[in-house]
């Protein structure tokens, strides 16, 4: 059985990829950056190569779904580079192709403000999907790069479904028929994501998790209920874990350099910190307890593994550069 | 009288300063950018100081009401350095205030396009001003750099509007009620701009101006007609002059770097090209022209003076950086 984490915030060190292997990954999305322009997405590329190369006995990145199957079953696990903004390309359509060649295999369309792409899920109106967007959403669908959709608004997010020719995913959000906030996914957005074989990485994060933050039994039936809701093949885990995240980077998510003022994210004026850990759920140590909680909630063991992380590999397997692919082929 | 000329696209050289001198200009807002990020926008920024030291005997960059006065009294032409795009914040909000201390006192809160401030003329739908748009305007309203929403889309000019502390420009467009194209404003747009205090440059581009392109006096009755609908304080004049620009030019201003295909800006498929000169308008030595025009359509003196320049001169006072202003102080 696969454990894949859809999508995680950590601020990773050899500590944290050590809790990676203890917890028995064969996968994780990484977050590369939020607010930097090309240049310093570049930076944290190259970081994340140093990254590579000193911990290469614990992980390794990842190009294609092949390679996740290899290095896990190396014993290691497999990273897939993420950014959870577009602002890597710098509004330039022919970078989509530049940074995938540089990695880069997941790309959230935006994240908490509206850009050139389309509108995040704090913005009133919602833009949809702009001229550029959907130039982008076919350009990441030609080479390869999964679209996220997690921090998307939903007027963006339905037309970036309906414009992408390849299944899309929403890495780590919840339903908010189960848990009522902006960064929730309604249904009609669920329903559509699932319709065109896009994948869902339910959270636990306590902002937008509700009374299924509380415990991991709590959780394992928020999996039950969107299962339920948008059936089995499209759910998975995207944990948003942010292991050595501090008050400081979390400032930096929320405010980059867009406002003079302070910015609350999925928190607020009355709830403007860092969460304190989940209890049951301290970093990745703890992925079998959340596989042990879905068998002791009913489901059998094929969704267990499909839930876990066999349905993240059936999407890469669709969505990320296939060999043969051109793309594939340069690298 | 002062001649004022709200915007021009020209690629500027000695001999388009000369014509600025035959043409007996006191000030033109220049276009520094469409798409260059920050850094790019200081090279074009850079290469402007170059331009001034070469042709100090010609021009004269301005970053007051003042100054153009002061200029224009030596018999030269003030610049006013502006920007028609927002991509030189690079989404952030503290260079505001640093391109301003560079001299940028024009600045376009979109151009053909969506962008994290706003939507341009040819989006649908208008997200309107975006929570990181407010913070613009306002921050701009500070360090006085006017606001122009020439090329921007309906709802976000009338949120930009209302959201100015001081007025703002539509610096080269037409009233849509007269000529129906997307780049042209619709009255409700116009009324408020005007209400507010604000100032609307009548072009006579081809694309944008329709039968009152077809001779000089057909544009002097485009004028009073817009006169009529907004008052005479808020008309001014905005050629959009393109000086010496070429097809490869008007490309890069259409399709930027957000496109793999083409785009046609205020033309179409159908219309691709560069429009030829207006022969009653070549260059800006035509100026003399267009008062006579003017005056003989029927304006008064007076009439003809606040057109050609004086409105602009009142608006450049009530919104450029004024002596006290600690933001011209430090520089």
């Amino acid at each position: 059985m696969h454990y894949v984490d859809g999508l995680e915030c950590s601020e990773f060190d050899r500590e944290v990829f050590t809790e990676l292997r203890d917890g028995g990954l064969s996968c994780v999305t990484v977050t590369c950056g939020y607010w930097g322009d090309a240049l310093e997405s570049m930076d944290s590329l190259a970081a994340w190569r140093e990254l590579e190369r000193e911990n290469a006995d614990l992980i390794g990145i990842a190009r294609t779904a092949a390679d996740i199957g290899r290095i896990a079953a190396e014993g290691r696990t497999a990273i897939l580079l993420g950014f959870q903004n577009s602002a890597f390309l710098a509004g330039r359509i022919r970078f989509v192709e530049l940074f995938a060649d540089l990695g880069v295999r997941v790309g959230q369309l935006t994240y908490n403000i509206q850009n050139d792409i389309g509108a995040s899920c704090y913005d009133d109106p919602d833009s949809g999907l702009t001229r550029f967007g959907r130039e982008v959403v076919a350009e990441m669908n030609r080479v390869g790069m999964a679209i996220d959709l997690s921090h998307v608004g939903n007027r963006t997010s339905l037309e970036a479904i309906e414009h992408s020719a390849v299944p899309v995913a929403i890495t780590h959000a919840n339903a908010a028929s189960l848990v009522p906030h902006a960064r929730n996914k309604p249904d009609d957005v669920l329903t559509e994501l699932a319709a065109r074989g896009g994948m869902l990485g339910v959270s636990g994060y306590r902002n937008i998790s509700g009374p299924y933050a509380e415990s991991i039994d709590a959780w394992a039936e928020m999996v039950a209920k969107t299962v339920e809701l948008i059936g089995l093949d499209h759910v998975g885990i995207g944990t948003d874990l942010g292991r050595k995240v501090t008050f400081e980077h979390l400032q930096w998510m929320r405010q980059g350099r867009w406002s003079m003022r302070p910015q609350y994210g999925a928190g607020s004026a009355t709830n403007p910190g860092k969460q304190p850990p989940l209890p049951w759920f301290p970093d990745t140590t703890a992925f079998p307890a959340k596989a042990e909680a879905l068998r002791r909630y009913g489901f059998d063991d094929q969704s267990v593994s499909a839930v876990m992380g066999g349905n993240w590999m059936r999407f890469y397997t669709e969505v990320l550069p296939k060999p043969g692919n051109q793309q594939l082929e340069e690298e």
